[in-house]
């Protein structure tokens, strides 16, 4: 079970992009240049972001990524699942149903209870990323962060 | 993220064999027979099992695997690990300390407060499974379910 090794790098920007001044914007190439990441690649992630509603686009000279609404209404769960998907890592292929063993469909109305209890997990999980906003994981940086991160991440191209 | 296929077998299988009678087994055979698991793969994840000492296997020609511990000793999460591994799903591979951005490591001492809202999370997850015993489930099956589990998979070879 793994998550992929971008995940990281949208997360970071992310909460990079969210110490911008309103309306600023930092191109897929300034974002690459400040976390050393192959530029091509991380584009690509940040149109998911995009489509997922988290970011928006603006072209032009001077287009780029800006977050698309309020840091405290953006968490790392849609984050998460903006780069990896939604579905649950475990899959019930309702093995109750076949071989030897097999349970009669009327004995398979409700959920398996394994799998429920996997569900539950997953729920846990989830839930501990929705109670976290961009605005939460800003109000933990230092208080000089935001500036730093403005100069050294638009200053140039 | 997923988890490995065979996740839901060995929960499954663990699950039946929490039910037989004390001291009596199932070989890797039954188990995929009763199932309808492919039987050298399984035999190879329930040895898994036994190394995490959640099984125990008996040799010889009655032999087999039974729970090497009470089912009220034994998580779902031990299972789930025993299967897929213990490691988080997240990687962190500090990107906060490379390229134009690098925080000097005097800022990075302590985990960066993305990696440790994702730890968070995983607790979570880990602690929805490691609430949850085999006793746990068998309490949440139809009474009749120990006996016709017991006849199905110990019936025949
Ligand atoms: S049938 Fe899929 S978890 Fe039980
Ligand atoms: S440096 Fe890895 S999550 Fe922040």
């Amino acid at each position: 079970m793994k998550l992929p090794v971008s995940t990281e790098w949208l997360l970071h920007c992310a909460t990079s992009l969210a110490q911008l001044e309103p309306g600023a914007t930092a191109s897929a190439a300034q974002l690459a240049d400040y976390y050393d990441l192959p530029a091509p690649y991380l584009a690509k992630q940040l149109q998911a972001l995009v489509k997922a509603g988290i970011l928006a686009a603006t072209t032009g000279p001077r287009g780029g990524f800006r977050l698309a609404r309020a840091a405290s209404e953006i968490t790392m769960l849609q984050i998460v699942e903006a780069v990896d998907g939604a579905s649950m890592p475990y899959e019930c292929r309702e093995i109750r149903r076949q071989g030897r063993g097999a349970l009669p469909p009327e004995d398979c109305r409700s959920i398996c209870v394994l799998a429920e209890k996997m569900a539950d997990a997953h729920r846990a999980w989830r839930a501990s990323l929705a109670g976290v906003s961009l605005a939460d994981i800003l109000a933990e940086l230092p208080a000089y962060a935001p500036e730093r991160t403005r100069s050294r991440l638009t200053s140039r191209a």
